[in-house]
């Protein structure tokens, strides 16, 4: 049985393990104040071509999302996120754990718009709405979707001009960057984004995303927030190494990158196979429609997520592809979708 | 320059890295239930000889603890700790952070006493105080010292009386059961608290600690909790594999011992030169008090804590020992002793 | 100008008004200790025809919710309720800022069925998903419709099956019990309900609302919550009173039942001249969907809240009676109601 | 039987009620946009003799306090207080509820000094500990003592030089305003705060708090936090009514002085008496000191407070004057005080 359920179902890549094993007993400072997360910082401000950023590192993408929005956020604010959204659907109501209520949108395609936005502010208009101030999104979005850059953009203007917080959720960003129909890189985000993270527990890094804060305003005290609620990991420098060896050269986006050819050689064997798709994704995330019937067939050989029911008849699935993902799996996997019937 | 700053300056002990390795491309379910998990679960439970438990693993102390309590606590109940208790003191609010105050009480060594708890339950007896829950105890405690049995039973036997929970940060557990003084074992954790963790990140682990739910009504929903708050860790092998290997023989004490005898050597090199304790410690941590005018010579080679001034001259400070801290370098801090003057 | 905004535009009925004159200068407890609270539980646990039961005053409906729900869940549970229900739409985000999510279903009619319920348990049955605990209706429901002691019979079966808990938010009890199609009375809310509140400010009261809490678990240590959220009134007596007056005969029924013939006979009115009706209410809410061209000419004599565009020519309103509409007015919006062309 | 524990234990100055009976039927806004209100709030600003001030009418002084701190504080930050601050000591833990740390600091006399906060700040440096950021200090404090205008100078020097807020609970304003050793008037308060609140219900209301802001970072969006947390009560004008009629002449100030004056009898009958007494107050607050064999005697015809025991023989204790203390009860007690031996 081999399983395409999620993209963390391996450790790590294993240059990162070596370097684990090769420090492991020089002692370090804690609490992100070591050589490896300086160093990390200070190769991660190179990629994103920006110097005037925090980054902070944090254990996991759950973490990090409502660590960094419940310390954004004043007592009665709160975010705009898609139904499908991670925080919204996925997360066991963090945020509003912290005191936050998430406002859900219905989205197409997983994506929220400009006019998506302007439209919930009207929606939300007095105190007894909730005060909406940061939108959240997620890139690749849940759904398997990636924003272009005109996009991104409109988006930008849009929080600009309604004085919101903009802040992507990059669990998948290596996905996205890596995407045959992407239009943005690593030097546009903090151009865009108030805040964002770069995910490294689901391309390469045993766990560990990078927290990065480009507006001022969102910067100071945040080590405070960050020990408060139990994100400051002792041994700080594990985090450290991972992002300096994902980073340090193009390890990241090439992992990512083999994560979604791996995803695209899946799709069009579906597609060849006259499979639907229940969204058109370039990323590792992929959503083929089985006929319910074909499904224990699948089932024998692979693991996969069922995502919904289409019909009466069919049933859409999701696969999801990894850095960690082999050539030889998928070639079994293509050869099944054509003998499958 | 040697750091006896903390017990977390180096990685983990070479057998967790070696298992990391061995099984780092095997696919895993993720966020606990995991293979390496249950079998460090199982395994735990024979130690403590104890069946009807649940186990978390989680990544650090701060988060354990705050996860525990918010759990554990209905929105208006507070919690019992000395003024040092790692939750009042350092931990940067924390537990408020969840909405419960921590109530600090005065203790000259360290320990919570079963007759302080009835004064604070007598100082805390309406509805404008508030409502005492839950007592939080540290062992060993934030300044080196243990719990004894007979003390603990006692708290126990409070607790019982008041519809207390009594709950223990272990974050220096294996000390406090090495130490030559301790008359407490693993078989007797369970009778003693109604929750409780074995601290993995200040004894041979990476990170990673093992919160021990005993009261059956504590257990219930605690994953929702453990998501919730950020804390569900996406390969939660990670910290299987550590507690596996800490406790699938004896290695765990081993460390923990180890730790001590190197404090215990330095303890004696510092008294024999006359000089004094602040606490009287038989753990890992030791607290010599140095005249001001031998701080700097002592800097010039070691890395240790400043605690406290004790009057004009003398400062007391604090050297902490671990499973990475060699028999040579505690000789050569301990010929420094004897030659600085 | 008339205003049909709200069933809380003027102060109370003058009977409560005299007994704050009469009683100003006595000395009393504060906090709710005193004799008028007393007499007042005393009171409602007749009216109520229940002995088992807590009864606390709380000064508004908002405060009376967060209060209720944030004390009775532990951290990580959440609330059902429907996308118009009061806490979901109208007050500011108030329970999740306590903490919990409050999950959205549709309904058709503004009321929660137990095959609504059941389907929404399915739909959050993990750890990603919130842990839903509480029910929360509204009777009247916002949009004007009341729950048949059929349907709150199905409510408390599906609540037991599942362990949940059954919150009644009464803001505008007193209309649902007088209604013309109601079968439900004070006599039956105990044995449906884990917890109810009795609106005084809608019905009467200066301010105030009446909590009970039935489910024996729910009731420990509450004024403890209630102090800490800043609800306990220094004056408690205020409430009492209130309560008191209301409940001593027939007051508070008499009030509602007023304003729900006042609306009837508006609703007969709009119904007789051809207008349609957003919601079929036989409460103090009536919805007329009111012509686009004729929006000003009501305008001009009243006020009345906006609810929707029903379409390109016609818009939804809501006009509220009260203990407080007289005949005299109602006979002229009868009238200007056949006028206005 | 007379009660002298609280400047609580009656209704409202007759005025009060009077403006409430003839204006009882009238119809208004909601939610503090009454007439009532708005009125109320140009009269304050005139008294304060500060235009760009926010002000909100809010039910008690608990629900004022946290309303305030927790709108004002982002979530990591913390608060000072003295230990016997109201917030600490009385009001059941509703700061750490809304996640914020109350640091208590010892002071003799119920008052905080610049030094007390250089002190705390150096004590609190890192992200271990909390990031102290707002200081509450109390006018009367909660031991009868006042601030002097040279106090206050040095408070709001120490909090600008160290970006802190000040912020004043004025629940007994007025006793401080109309104190015989006071040199502060209203018209200061707007310069030495950042938000302070005007109190109402010990002097005079029914119940009641002006919350007044005065920096401009603190004023956007506090109608949401106020409908947050359940503060908005729906009849606004009811909190309208009443400031309006304490302020619009001398009212507040006469009841304080009428209060104060009593006190200051009883206070001297004590002394003449050869009482000690626990803290030399010039406040409505007064705390003798009471042999034991004593306290029955008064508590036959008395209602107070026991404070503390200050040996074995003698105990502290607290009587309370308010507006509504009689001059003739107060001769009784004098006379009493002379006879009771």
């Amino acid at each position: 049985m081999y399983s395409f359920k999620s993209d963390y179902s391996e450790g790590c890549h294993p240059r990162i393990l070596k370097t684990m094993v090769s420090s492991n007993l020089l002692q370090s400072d804690g609490y992100g104040l070591d050589i490896y997360s300086q160093e990390a910082i200070k190769i991660l401000k190179q990629r994103l071509n920006y110097e005037n950023i925090d980054i902070h590192f944090i254990s996991g993408g759950t973490q990090t999302n409502l660590l960094a929005i419940a310390t954004f956020l004043r007592a009665h604010e709160a975010v705009l996120a898609t139904y499908e959204g991670h925080i919204y659907a996925d997360e066991c109501g963090s945020i509003e754990a912290t005191g936050h209520k998430v406002v859900p949108v219905h989205s197409d395609n997983g994506k929220i718009s400009a006019a998506m936005i302007e439209k919930a502010l009207i929606d939300h208009s007095d105190p007894f709405d909730v005060k909406i101030k940061l939108i959240y999104i997620s890139n690749v979005s849940e759904v398997g979707t990636i924003y272009t850059k005109k996009e991104l953009q409109e988006l930008r203007t849009c929080c600009d001009k309604n004085d919101l917080l903009l802040f992507m959720d990059g669990a998948r960003l290596g996905s996205a960057l890596t995407s045959t129909i992407n239009d943005v890189s690593f030097i546009d985000l903090c151009h865009f984004f108030d805040a964002f993270y770069i995910g490294g527990t689901k391309n390469g890094a045993l766990f560990g995303e990078a927290l990065v804060i480009v507006k001022d305003d969102l910067k100071p005290d945040f080590r405070y927030a960050y020990k408060q609620r139990g994100a400051m990991l002792a041994k700080g420098r594990l985090l450290g190494i991972q992002f300096y060896e994902l980073f340090k050269d193009k390890l990241y986006l090439d992992l990512a990158n083999h994560a979604n050819k791996m995803a695209m050689i899946i799709k069009e064997a579906f597609l060849k196979n006259n499979y639907r798709l229940l969204y058109d994704s370039y990323s590792n995330l992929q959503f083929p429609i089985i006929p319910n019937h074909l499904l224990s067939k699948f089932s024998e050989k692979y693991y996969f997520n069922i995502i919904k029911k289409v019909d009466d008849n069919n049933t859409a699935v999701r696969f999801v592809t990894s850095w960690a993902t082999t050539e030889e799996i998928v070639k079994e996997l293509v050869n099944d979708i054509s003998l499958i019937k």
